[in-house]
């Protein structure tokens, strides 16, 4: 599952954006959605890679037995959604780049699967290394 | 402030939608971004009116001064919406129909107006009543 998340931030990447990517998979292994940061290409902030995902699977009633998939540590905003909408379990990348809330979740029941994956480390880190500002703008740091 | 929200609101019952309304304002009372729930209109269960509202201000460096205004008490997801980008403070219209995660803002030191507004408890009480298996899908009950 680590690998279409993977492949959704080099997609990402490619484009010019910020590579971290997500999907959100069924109990049975189909993929719901997936996506990838898009704040350089469409302009939005809201279009973090969890969120974008999310939104790509469309509506649904509910979300048992769905996991979320993501290259790196949700935000707070991703981690609201993730707990706003019951999403049972998260598979988490890496952590090291970034410490989002997944404390949190797993506080509040949810399942939290880390990987500490280093395709995932490096492909954010040069990033971030490369765009320093346009990383602090996505994640709401001065 | 409030009164933006609650067009938004009204605009977004207009179009079949759930009527809960949001504006992004700047310190000097300039609206940089407003908007509804488009979960009915565009097939997004992202997009809760703060996130929205937010989406709609397109990118910006930093927060301050900001103030997110709401005809509901946020939920989860739009909490964190605010917490991660710095929103330093939320004025909200109501939070008797639906209690989100404002006590969670406060405690991380983000400023809670809270107004009790008897306009913004109708209009939503009224559309749950109607369409209460819509209103469950927003917030993520089964």
């Amino acid at each position: 599952m680590l690998a279409t998340a993977v492949a959704e931030a080099r997609a990402g990447l490619a484009e010019g954006g910020i590579p971290i990517g997500a999907a959100l998979y069924d109990f049975d292994g189909t993929v719901l959605g997936r996506g990838h940061n898009r704040r350089v290409q469409d302009g939005d902030p809201s279009a973090h890679a969890e969120t974008t995902a999310f939104r790509a699977a469309g509506r649904r009633r509910d979300y048992r037995g769905t996991t979320m998939v993501t290259t790196l540590s949700p935000c707070w905003f991703c981690c609201g959604l993730i707990r706003q909408f019951g999403i049972p379990r998260v598979l988490i990348g890496e952590t090291r780049t970034f410490h989002g809330g997944h404390d949190w979740l797993a506080q509040s029941g949810i399942r939290i699967v880390l990987l500490d994956d280093a395709e995932c480390r490096t492909l954010l880190r040069e990033f971030i290394a490369a765009r320093p500002a346009l990383w602090n703008e996505d994640i709401g740091h001065e």
